[in-house]
């Protein structure tokens, strides 16, 4: 077994070490040979004869033996393809094309990950059965790196996200930036490298030195911005919404900044040169240094870098070769996917009681968390621009502030896994229910022109919407919802409260790292499977203290008395009938 | 740049060469450098202090010139770290520990893709948001692999799931056979490169000879066997069922079977060695020979084996390390995961007409896929076995064989996007509606017995179900399904057609290859969106013509044609009112 061969050719590997090395490695599998006798044959500045010739003496065959050199998939090796031989190749030797392998033969092969591994790893992963609803959440995995690497920060956390749709300045690209704590040069190695994820990294150079990943001390409602899981968030993003990728940044207490480039054609060139695939160089620079930007297509990346004095720490992930349609979606739809990105970080950006107006001036839930959006298009278009924690519309702030009174539980299962809760009242007021309806959900199918306020009339509150959203490590996960639990329920019979105001109730569930979810973090795995497995306790808190009384019977009452307290119905009573009147 | 050092370390790319070779690139950073002038320096043999001397001599530094050498994060090289340095590594020699950049430096990084890309690929695939349907789906890929294999076979295409749950013979192992065309060495090889898919692949050993792929010409509803298209899912399907695969193969025309292990425990040992992670070995041998077949919990291995000898050409998948709730879930449940794959492959095992018993004597249908599971358990357990055409309790069969009358359309988009579709009309017969019902989905929650038999009265027809099921090349994607087409909609205004009618009606999709599917074919990416482009136009296919004529009023004739025709509703007429019989 010639294991030590330098194989190049096999599987998509290429040629590592562009020595001019050639050699074969060649079993003897001959009917008559006893043993699996292999030998390395270097062909280097060989001829097909010569090789014959190295052949016969290797193996001492007698000038009129008949013998055939095959590959390992039988094809003989005649004089064409032999000049096709490339280094490493296992070869056999036999009696006649067909006889049967005498003894076994062990071929060294290489399986390298095809690059599309990175490439269209976030194509098929952001997807949605209408293909609209994708984008927002790919900007959320970079948001969720941004909100990682802040949430050290002990003054404001900056997260930025810039298109540059202005294509006099290049582009089109995506630039999100944030000011956390920012990546050394073996972290953004290790950022590139695929499912290498926070649990099984070495962060440091020096294996003496290589600290274990810790779990975070459990936070309120989860929000521990610890929003990372797979190792491969980032890259699916990017590759997501565009094709090449600058990550540049500089870690905190070193004057140096660091930048890498991944991209779809660097990736296509290697392998058309037969490069290591996965092999590329880290520019190390001092801040402001923008010598290497020459391209005129990258103008807009003169400003990002200059912006880089007098920062302590950042890291700018900026997207190039933007999918045109994502640029469309980004533009016309600017409001829309604001919101969503709004809603999915209500928590983060409102603090732990959300965006609740009404307690303005309670500041001790005060976050110090800013995501602001920014849309530069060609001049005189001027920029559209927000920060997350001005839109007053996402769904969560529709809920707390139509909410009159608030249930609030835990549920404790195995494995530290806690899911905290709560439950919103929203009452029927005059002449209509107050529980919100989303405009957007309305109308269905692709939305034709956002800007159309469409006010829907809201009849039956929840209708047969699920009850609560749910939110993993503090921000939402889209695509699960729960439905209700057990006590929670409309009770079958008739009860004590009336059975519209099982309609008027909205909620929350948020879960910590315990309950797993998908790749994308667009669906929770099986987060409604575990609440309802019969370890799993429920229990109400009240006034910070956890009530140990059924908690069924808790709702009951909370619901009863928010039905006594806060619905107002106004009744037409003595209705006669209809009457004409006459006079007029 | 000393990019042609040998790197070893960076990223998770571990020594490639085993030479004992260490060498360092060290660039001149001083500020009063010119030039970023990087140079070499072999320090395999050479300690701390040999390391100063020969770093001050290359750079021509004055024996009482202050320098620091340090990594590119920054961090002092003392002689503790020294040693700890690796081949490859950039260093960067400063005046100053804090001093900036005078000059950009590049530090070349190898960033292979984690083996968990492999390994965990498909963990997180497989879900449903129920943890439970997932299995199934897995078990698809490999069958979807098989089709695509046997799709040239002259004769019979059998395709053979065993389930090897009798531990006395080794195991657990799930054992995926089929009498394809086999795998050559080389295919073998790119089986095992993940993301590689049949667009861009090399099949053969050599370029000359590089066949592209063709893609097939089109066959009635799409049942073209060709089910692959990302490189992703026989490896993803493996490593979801289980730890470690072995698939053993024979490619048509060789004497030769390929043999080729890929394992968790394999890349976990490579890791620790710090080997190749990517790197293996494929052994070819005669067919039949156990000799490297030892160990005692792979007993089994011997009969498969065994039974190679004589075929003509095969693939067996091997997959064992079995996660233990899945041997769980595949005893308990196995009616339901197999009806669930009877299902899926519908129209490949029956023909393009489907389970149709009435139609049993026409033969031109006629499909030789044989597609069988069975269950070994220790004994005196008898296995249990199951050819899927003989399953006739799937969706599918249910919809065809409570069918009174199919209407068949095609609806044509851009580039070549074709679907084939057709409706369904289930008839009400005298006291109920023939609509069938889906037994299993009924009962909420995971089943508790399958055995028990609910029968559940269907008493509003289709009720809120969407009408189509979609195939993607012959085959179901479980999770995408079309609630109805504008023509096919129940009108707002009452019709010439009852209104009840339209829930009578139950659908099939038929998409080809120019639709997209997510990466485990559990969901079309954007089907109904194209489907409802303007551009795409929907006719009847009347007898094998396309008509001509508006789909909508030929729809509309179809649904009252059949409510005539079929449905045969027994009235109590003459109703009057309660009586009371007095007489008893
Ligand atoms: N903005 C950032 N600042 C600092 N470090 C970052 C930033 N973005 C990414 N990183 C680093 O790169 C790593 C890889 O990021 P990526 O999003 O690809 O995967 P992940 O966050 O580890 O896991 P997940 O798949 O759940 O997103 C992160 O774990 C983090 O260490
Ligand atoms: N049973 C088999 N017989 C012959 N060749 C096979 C078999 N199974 C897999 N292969 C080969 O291995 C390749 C890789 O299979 P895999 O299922 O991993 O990806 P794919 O089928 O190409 O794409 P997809 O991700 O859509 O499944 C196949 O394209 C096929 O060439
Ligand atoms: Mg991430
Ligand atoms: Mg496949």
């Amino acid at each position: 077994m010639c294991d030590e061969t330098n194989m190049t050719e096999a599987g998509t590997e290429r040629d590592r070490s562009k020595k001019p090395s050639k050699s074969v490695c060649v079993y003897d599998c001959r009917p008559d040979s006893s043993d699996a006798l292999a030998r390395t044959l270097d062909i280097a500045n060989v001829d097909y004869n010569g090789f014959l010739q190295a052949l016969k003496q290797l193996f001492s065959l007698s000038t009129n033996e008949t013998f055939v050199i095959s590959t390992t998939d039988r094809r003989e090796i005649d004089e064409e393809l032999y000049k096709e031989l490339v280094d490493g190749k296992t070869l056999h030797l036999l009696k006649s094309v067909n006889q049967e392998l005498s003894v076994a033969t062990q071929e060294r092969i290489e399986y390298l990950p095809h690059y599309h591994t990175l490439v269209q790893c976030g194509m098929y992963e952001y997807y949605a059965s209408e293909g609209q609803k994708a984008l927002p959440y790919a900007f959320a995995e970079l948001i969720d790196n941004a909100l990682s690497a802040t949430a050290k920060n002990t003054g404001i956390r900056r997260i930025e996200i810039r298109l540059l749709f202005d294509e006099s300045q290049g582009g089109p690209a995506v630039v999100v930036m944030d000011n956390g704590c920012g990546m050394t040069s073996k972290q953004l190695n290790n950022w590139a490298v695929y499912r290498l994820s926070k649990f099984i990294r070495e962060n440091d150079m020096f294996h003496s030195e290589k600290p274990g990943y810790e779990r975070p001390s459990p936070v309120p409602r989860s929000l521990n911005s610890d929003i990372s899981y797979f190792g491969v968030g980032g890259k699916q993003a990017v590759f997501y919404i565009g094709q090449s990728v600058r990550m540049i940044s500089k870690p905190a207490g070193s004057p140096d900044v660091h930048e890498f480039v991944m991209s779809k054609e660097d990736f296509e060139r290697k392998e058309l040169n037969r490069e290591d695939i996965y092999s590329g160089f880290i520019r190390n620079r001092k801040p402001g240094d923008f010598s290497h930007v020459n391209v005129i297509e990258e103008q807009f990346l003169r400003s990002i870098v200059i912006e880089e004095d007098g920062k302590e720490s950042f890291t700018a992930v900026v997207i190039t070769g933007i999918q045109p349609e994502h640029v469309v979606y980004l533009k016309q739809y600017f409001s829309l996917w604001t919101r969503e990105l709004a809603h999915t970080y209500h928590y983060y950006i409102h603090g732990i009681d959300g965006n609740d107006k009404r307690k303005m001036r309670k500041t001790d839930h005060f976050s110090n968390i800013d995501i602001q959006i920014s849309l530069f298009e060609r001049s005189p278009r001027i920029p559209a621009l927000v920060n997350l924690r001005d839109v007053d519309n996402d769904m969560q702030t529709l809920y707390v502030s139509s909410s009159a009174s608030t249930f609030e539980f835990k549920a404790i299962g195995a494995r530290d896994s806690l899911v905290e809760g709560l439950i919103r009242y929203h009452p029927f007021l005059y002449d209509r229910e107050t529980y919100p309806v989303d405009p957007y959900a309305a109308s269905a199918g692709p939305l034709e022109d956002e800007d159309e306020d469409c006010v829907v009339l809201n009849s039956e509150g929840r209708g047969k919407q699920p009850i609560f959203e749910c939110f993993w490590n503090g921000r939402l996960i889209p695509y699960t919802s729960v439905s209700e639990f057990e006590w929670c329920k409309r009770p079958k019979k008739p009860g004590a409260v009336p059975s519209e105001c099982y309609n008027r109730i909205s909620g929350v569930l948020f879960a910590n790292d315990r309950f797993q979810v998908s790749t994308n973090k667009l669906t929770f795995m099986d987060l409604e499977l575990q609440l309802r497995d019969k370890e799993t306790i429920f229990t109400r808190v009240h006034n910070g203290q956890e009530q140990r009384v059924k908690i069924e019977r808790e709702f009951t009452n909370w619901l009863k008395d928010c039905h006594e307290r806060f619905d107002k119905q106004v009744m037409f009573q003595g209705f006669q009938g209809l009457m004409t009147r006459e006079d007029v």
